[in-house]
């Protein structure tokens, strides 16, 4: 009966979490009241409280909750280095997957919410970077040291081959987003964009001990630079 | 007489734009009244009204007067490519300076501002990144173009060079200071933010007809990726 009623008011907490959710990201923190929340969630604002002491532990609660969602992408990171043969046709693939999961509309208004509200509240940005951010960051630095381990990559910071990754692959996308609102990235512009990432770094960070592919050509060579600079003119404008 | 108090009205307009932006900085664009530019800028609020409709242009006016400071930016980059003897020494200036500019906690405020409101002002938003972001990527883009041309760098396309060059140099440093609210990256590892990225900007998008340069070893072999992978572990943490 008790452990019932814990479930009842565990799946009630969820659920305020996810209606303030929807309220900030469309209201921001300013826009956002408690009797929109419990608006939203169909509840009186007496139930909000009584879950939530006030506004600001309500958000700074939807927006380290989310932080549990960068399991995902960790899981995808290292199910996507483990699968593929090939370091290059892995890190298209993780690069694709990257890019999409971190341009979806709803991930990049949370984005935009945290940044919008870092400085009035750092230890919940500072709590976001650390445990969604830099918790990618980490999964992927150890799935380039096993590549660099095995001469597939060069040897190096594997950290601070990870950051160059992921630094070449969404800065221009992220940014434009950012800041234009404009979440509707093409899926042909964002591949364009890991293709381009992918090769830059492993121009930089790749080794003469190729990993052996299918395709005889699985790299590119200098003679194809003029085409690689061809197919890949508009990653600027994404 | 006309032009005094066309020039009057100029001036008393630059004072209004300046106060204002002081507000918005502080207090963000919901936290800001059209009373408080008034008391900072030391005016009535009607004249404040008499230069700006409502609190919307205002915050239109403040933005994209700031995108005129990118002419700083964009001179920086040219003087310093054009200055410099050797690719590595000039890349290192620039990515030195460029960090610094990008860094400075006004400038990143600015950057949240224009963040925290692109949803509700796409145009704003939009202006910005297209006369700051992208007008400062295409001069790099025309200088790494002709460092292509003179062989110094490998051929491609020069606005991805940019691209992935300013990917490189800026997404965790900035992105830290985004999350987290934190204004104050040390020198030190901005530093050795901006040498990383040249090292792995070079390796990806040299050439090996490297320029002349008095050090007998200026660019980064692959013998010495040890102590390039131990002289900047520190990076990933900015």
């Amino acid at each position: 009966m008790e452990a019932n009623s814990s479930s009842r008011s565990d799946r009630k907490r969820k659920a305020l979490l996810l209606a303030a959710t929807e309220v900030f990201l469309d209201k921001g923190f300013d826009g956002t009241s408690m009797d929109d929340v419990a608006a939203r969630a169909a509840v009186s604002k007496p139930t909000v409280y009584k879950y939530f002491s006030d506004k600001e532990r309500l958000f700074a609660e939807i927006v380290l909750a989310t932080t549990s969602q960068v399991d995902d992408l960790v899981r995808l990171v290292v199910e996507t280095m483990d699968d593929q043969p090939g370091v290059e046709a892995s890190l298209t693939l993780l690069a694709r997957r990257f890019i999409a999961a971190i341009m979806q509309p709803r991930v990049l208004r949370l984005r935009r919410l945290v940044i919008a509200n870092a400085d009035r509240f750092p230890d919940v940005g500072r709590s976001w970077y650390e445990q969604g951010f830099e918790r990618v960051l980490a999964t992927l630095a150890a799935s380039f040291k096993s590549l660099a381990d095995r001469r597939i990559l060069g040897p190096g910071d594997p950290l601070l081959a990870a950051n160059h990754f992921v630094g070449l692959l969404l800065w221009i996308p992220v940014n434009k987003a950012m800041f234009t609102g404009d979440h509707h990235a093409s899926t042909d512009d964002l591949e364009l964009c890991a293709e381009a990432a992918v090769r830059a770094f492993l121009n930089g960070y790749g080794t003469s001990e190729r990993v052996p592919a299918k395709s005889p050509k699985p790299y590119p060579k200098p003679a194809s630079r003029k085409n690689r600079a061809d197919s890949s003119g508009g990653v600027g404008l994404i």
